[in-house]
């Protein structure tokens, strides 16, 4: 058995940080080859045959979906859990974790993330200004409007800090690299549950490689984050210039 | 707490058949109010945010995803089981599970199934037959080849029937509606995993559901599985016209 779990995929996709918060709340040792999807060669393709990110490699476990890892995870290294005790807890803890990735990944990363961040940065291409107006009135307003009435008024949303909470956090943590904040006059609960969960010491831990890589271009990540003392793999999947795949489909 | 879990969602997706036959699998008792997605009024967006079906109701838990649900039902029913026991096992079932869900759909639901019967039968539009030709000589052996590489020379994926099993047999119904059968000449070993899949006992109970609604006009679904003995709900959260919704995004 290795020592470290090898997790393959950007300190920004929220879809990685959601397991990164998991290894680092249950201490479980990783290291990590921060690709973006974008840039991932044949081996890449062949590890995650959506192109997706986070792969994890473990004990010749090879799993590319951040659900899936995150359970595997939950299984193999039960404590401190992540999914709520209580079965209809755990349900619907696992609905508000696929809410996020589905429905908060089609608006937060797809519509605002990759219009405001993405398609300028490693496409080169203009943003949709109409769409992103649109997103910003209709959806987004939709998606707090929802997390508003499951938000508790203090602590996290099943007691502990679970994966429903910290699934909901990741995407508000790209809306802000997008220059996105939650009005706390118009959604108070989410607001409040989204800053706590930010404040947890997991996130802290994520948050210089994450600012650093916001502030750096593409091809000098690697570089600029082993300057930061990041747990980085001795070898990349990754290639040197972007390539469209399934992912995005 | 009710006799029966209530579930929402027509036979004839491959999302609510899964379900479905866990729940046959694990004898628990339901009901069906079987509506297609694109037929819900608006209790059923308030059920179902996304407007997807599955829906399940029980004991006051509301979930709206199938694999959520299908978890739900493994904790809440453990025997028999339909996740692998062992935890690398379990971890590559529900990887097939979410490979099966997300790129076995787009490819039999979304281009296959929607282009020959949905786009048809419910919106009364024509097929588009260079999608379907590209589908049918590009995305569909990439999938059959990627489960080939998977499957196994006999019995079923992890020894005993599993999650992985069942939602890729799912896929391979829906397929088999729009006339699709898997060419067990260049993909035997997956082409028998269906076969044995689909010959169990709780898809061969669900079989007759199926095919009579494939052959009665949407309008009179309802009663012709009243007619078949299907357990049916009292009140249907179901509309007569259809209207799209956030699911087709």
């Amino acid at each position: 058995m290795p020592d470290r779990v090898r997790i393959i995929g950007s300190y920004l996709s929220p879809y990685v940080r959601k397991v990164l918060v998991c290894l680092h709340l249950k201490g479980v040792p990783y290291e990590i080859d921060p690709i973006v999807p974008f840039m991932g060669g044949d081996r890449f393709s062949t590890l995650s045959p959506l192109r997706r990110v986070p792969v994890l490699v473990d004990d010749g476990v090879t799993l590319a979906d951040s659900t899936v890892i995150c359970q595997y995870l939950e299984d193999r290294h039960p404590q401190p859990a992540v999914y709520p005790r209580d079965v209809a807890d755990r349900a619907r803890a696992r609905w508000l974790e696929e809410f996020a990735d589905t429905r908060m990944g089609d608006v937060f990363i797809w519509r605002l993330f990759n219009q405001l961040v993405i398609r300028r940065f490693v496409w080169g291409e203009e943003t949709d200004r109409a769409l992103v107006a649109r997103t910003l009135a209709e959806d987004v307003p939709q998606v707090l409007g929802y997390l508003e009435a499951a938000a508790p008024a203090e602590g996290f949303l099943f007691r502990d800090l679970s994966i429903a909470d910290i699934a909901i956090a990741c995407f508000l943590r790209n809306a802000a690299f997008a220059r996105f904040t939650i009005d706390a006059m118009r959604w108070p609960r989410t607001a409040a549950l989204v800053d706590r969960t930010l404040a947890t010491a997991p996130f802290e831990r994520l948050r210089p490689f994450e600012d650093e890589m916001m502030r750096t271009p593409l091809a000098r990540h690697r570089e600029a984050l082993a300057a930061l003392g990041a747990p980085l793999t001795a070898d990349t999947v990754g290639t040197a210039t972007p390539r469209r795949g399934i992912m995005e489909v």
